[in-house]
């Protein structure tokens, strides 16, 4: 089902090896050469054929990596050569994923290509919280976003921020960044109530996998977990956020019980 | 790796059953009880274990079906009687597909759940045309939508369009229904221009997908293809839809240079 001197732009999911679909579980086992970003974690390349060339070329914020241009030129040689190449990247290949520059590299070499979709690490964020992103009692639409200037297109205005958050509207925040009191003071700038539910889900689907709750009001007091994280946003939530809520204070007075009857 | 007594959210993504999660794959197999939507076609149903009951609770527009409470009662009674069962919706439970009503009964009955995010159709979609839904150079944000009433939410207003249409957004709007020239007229009205890219895909990933190009000027005067489709808009489309457009051309051309040559 492979073909040899084509790209299959892919995505990885967010990091359970389970959260594949069948189709790049199956690419990677016959793929001649893996290129992958940083994200993709072991037990996703360990899925490579014995004798695939399985390269990282990833690129993360201060760390030195391969720029875009050689990357785009490493697919365009190796499918030159004859090779299934693989392009793997973290959650979704449309989603904050550079997929158009890529296309745009291999069409110009003429290079056959294709893209598999995944699992974009917004929507495990709301599998991992337990939450529906739309719901037609409290949220008509989601809009998903990223705070983060690095990925080079303009970070939100304070004008976008007020066209964007709305009270009917679920926030999916890629790239949230540590500054959550700047996008805080941004989101209730532009008209969102302090209640409004808020959670950071941090290595969904992933080991070391945590959710955080809040409410926006509250959001810069949440711990700052590792990256990659998702800040959710919205009525959607609440349920979501109350039991989750609820089952931390549980295991609050659980464990403060044992702590007094161990004494 | 299945629980007995507990129901599994799952979403079968787009169709094709290449674009299940392993995950999804592994729950069919297994599971005693697969309660499904209409939308999900026979070959994924296919993968369900030998001795399962595989029950079609879909509801589609006009047709009679199972209603929301009866859904919730036979997961509720299914799982009551120790079965593993798995609730099987179109794409991402998340996007558009009544989970939170769903979570709300299992909570209410005190059912253990858990979601399994899948391929939701807009992202399936922009495999489909071969485009990036984000480009730094181009689109900083996504913007998942419906017009349809029917879902029970309010459809968008004129200042909801108004707010959510920007020239840096891609709009990706889900259950269009067929008339694109309200669509069109709403979404110029808010300030986009004629000549941003859009495209229809229709059962993205499915037997019978199409895909269809125009600027949001011709929008109107795309054929409606059998749902459920997908529109979306926005400039980060811009070098697929001319892709799409110059591959129809040139294969026009050949067809009628094949009809000259025959004469």
């Amino acid at each position: 089902m492979i073909e040899s001197g084509k790209v299959y732009l892919v995505g990885a999911g967010p990091g359970d090896p389970d959260l594949l679909t069948v189709k790049a579980h199956k690419l990677l086992a016959l793929a001649n050469v893996i290129l992958h970003d940083d994200l993709v974690p072991a037990a996703i390349l360990a899925l490579a054929g014995p004798r695939a060339e399985v390269v990282n070329v990833g690129k993360r914020c201060g760390a030195k990596g391969a720029t875009q241009s050689e990357i785009n030129e490493r697919m365009i040689s190796a499918a030159r050569a004859g090779s299934s190449v693989v392009r793997l990247k973290g959650g979704d290949p449309a989603i904050f994923g550079r997929l158009a520059e890529e296309i745009d590299a291999l069409e110009a070499a003429n290079i056959l290509w294709e893209v598999v979709p995944g699992i974009t690490a917004g929507l495990a964020a709301a599998s991992a919280l337990g939450a529906s992103l739309t719901d037609r009692r409290k949220s008509a639409r989601v809009v998903i976003i990223t705070d983060h200037r690095a990925e080079g297109s303009a970070a939100p205005t304070p004008s976008d921020w007020q066209a964007l958050a709305s009270e009917d509207a679920t926030l999916v925040i890629y790239m949230p960044g540590k500054n959550f009191e700047n996008l805080r003071e941004q989101l209730l700038a532009a008209g969102l109530p302090h209640e409004i539910p808020a959670a950071v889900v941090s290595r969904a689907a992933s080991p070391g996998q945590s959710v955080e709750c809040a409410t926006l009001g509250e959001l810069a007091s949440l711990p700052k977990n590792p990256a990659p994280s998702i800040v959710l946003i919205g009525w959607s939530l609440d349920a979501a956020v109350r039991r989750h809520l609820t089952a931390n204070a549980d295991s609050l007075l659980a464990e403060a019980d044992l702590i007094l009857s161990s004494r």
